[in-house]
């Protein structure tokens, strides 16, 4: 234990404060792991010591760059558009080895700025918690907030199998669930049941909000109109910066739903029947989506299983030869060892 | 008091048991009036009993016109298509002076039936409690389901004040804030705060759905997708009455939400910077309209606000000489009694 303790802490280094970056902090702190320094940086004024204040962060850097030096896993968790220049920002102090990851909402772009930018003793494995709420902000921060969400894993093509261990043991710690998927992939199902939403959402609520009724519309508002409405309170730079890196595929996703709105136009017009039919099969289809949703085809991560990812990133931030112990512990629970990598390979392809 | 014991308890008649109906009669059970009784009728076999069992029901009735005889107060709470039919049904067996109202998500057609089927010795005064949850029948029932809500009262041109008042005693009971308004405005409105999210919501859900690649996208949806679609769960008949009576209203509605994602569609290709200025616009909008819910504009009602309209309701039922009782009591509370009217004024006109 005691050469444990003399051991240099490994670091986990957060470059974006916000919901995502302040909730991954506190995810990650309160698996309380051993030899773990998370170290913060936010480029907004007063938000960094914030995020110290609220436990999301052990300390915070004054820049990027000094946050991931000596860091062992960066995490980039600003809206997209600016994961590019904090990688920029970033190569020239990563040390060898070091495993570079981003949660940003589209996938595609990103792992094309990680092959141009970072430096090739780094690995990126890109990431997207499929999590979130319509506040912002590290006081929106929620450690509970990756509970049982589908966690988006997408390794550059050459990403060591350490690397995407360390990123999957993250995703652990912070209670998602893993999906292995690659980025054209990612991008294109996220347009369809993320991205063509929050447009849907924000359409809705400027299109009630500019008609003239408004002031009389809005005292007939109930749950319904604030749910669909919801997603129009989210940060406008993240979402902007959605629709800047996937718009092609947005785009054909909202062709696709203007045809469906014509489709259920006509059926409203004249074809009561089939209109009827439409709207007790969507109802049978989305009963049987909730009543199996996709989070309970795979067991629950037991608390074992949490504790074993917090051994393996915390034999991931201490070195090899702590790596070598676990290793050689966990031959003992390889049975269900091997269960999770079943389960964590399942969906996993070649990426491009 | 003994004189209070031996006047014939006041009847309450609940046509349609549903989630609606059910929560109704929970929530006016709540409310524990005195000389109350609330009998109820569904034509689906066992729910009469059911809701007796659960407590939103006094006494089930074998029939609607059975339910209805005697009844001070007729709530009809069937889907919309139904309403006419009931009316029919009962219409031979309403006795003099009684007050029928209903729940029906749209109002003209309702109203036009009532002026058409019920006879001149009653008052009709249209209501549409804005509330609801996906979940329907009287399993989700829920005396807590209106807290807040707007519930509007459309009184027929033909009503009385006093039907008026024993329909907003029951909006009060209920936990409701009542909002005037007339059958025209109030579809046209709820066509676009209410019916076109319903559409937009089934319309997501079955475009992603009925795509080949749902199987793995299902994988990655989370709460947006959820909220966005969740009333596409609700119940198909309801939906589907609502379509066909307010379908020059959703058409309307729906026409202009395409051509919204058109604008939407065009800032997306090739306006980054409108593109988020709309975001932020949006974002800002909605904020302002949530901190600022036109429910807060009116002073929550009080205890002892309810407690009077349950005071209110009870005259009503009982009859003339309570009335007046209760009117010389509130003497004493007339400034208090005539800022609720004024709320409750605010919005009142003529109906056609």
């Amino acid at each position: 234990m005691e050469q444990a303790e003399s051991r240099p802490p490994g670091r986990i280094a957060i470059i974006g404060l916000g919901l995502i970056g302040g909730s991954l902090g506190l995810a990650i702190k309160a698996a309380r792991l051993e030899n773990l320094e998370v170290v913060g940086y936010d480029r907004e004024w007063g938000v960094g010591p914030k995020a110290q204040r609220l436990g999301a962060i052990d300390r915070a850097a004054r820049d990027a760059r000094s946050a991931a030096r000596d860091a062992a896993l960066v995490i980039i968790a600003t809206p997209v558009l600016a994961i590019r220049q904090v990688m920029e920002e970033v190569a020239p102090v990563l040390r060898e080895g070091c495993v570079v990851t981003d949660t940003g909402s589209t996938k595609a772009e990103v792992l094309r700025w990680s092959g141009e930018v970072l430096p090739q003793h780094v690995d990126f494995v890109g990431g997207h918690p499929m999590a979130g709420k319509e506040q912002s902000g590290i006081q929106a921060a929620d450690a509970r907030l990756f509970a049982d969400a589908p966690y988006c894993v997408v390794p550059h093509v050459n990403a060591s199998e350490r690397a995407i261990n360390a990123v999957l043991s993250l995703v652990r710690i912070v209670g998602a669930r893993p999906v292995f998927i690659d980025a054209e992939e990612h991008d294109s199902y996220v347009a369809a049941v993320s991205h063509l939403p929050l447009v849907l959402s924000v359409a809705l609520f400027s299109l009630a909000h500019n008609s003239q009724a408004w002031p009389d519309m809005a005292e007939l508002t109930s749950s319904g109109f604030r749910d669909l409405t919801r997603l129009a309170s989210g940060d406008p730079n993240m979402s902007h910066d959605i629709c800047i890196t996937n718009r092609e595929r947005i785009l054909h996703w909202l062709d696709r739903m203007i045809s469906e709105l014509a489709r259920y136009r006509e059926l409203i017009q004249d074809k009561d029947e089939e209109l009827f039919k439409a709207l007790a099969r969507t109802q049978l289809d989305r009963d049987t989506f909730l009543a199996k949703p996709p989070a309970r085809r795979q067991p629950p991560a037991e608390e074992a299983d949490i504790l074993s990812s917090g051994e393996r990133m915390a034999s991931f931030l201490v070195g090899e030869q702590w790596v070598r112990r676990v290793r050689d512990m966990s031959r003992t629970l390889e049975g269900r060892g091997k269960e999770r990598e079943r389960e964590g390979r399942r969906r996993r392809r070649p990426q491009r």
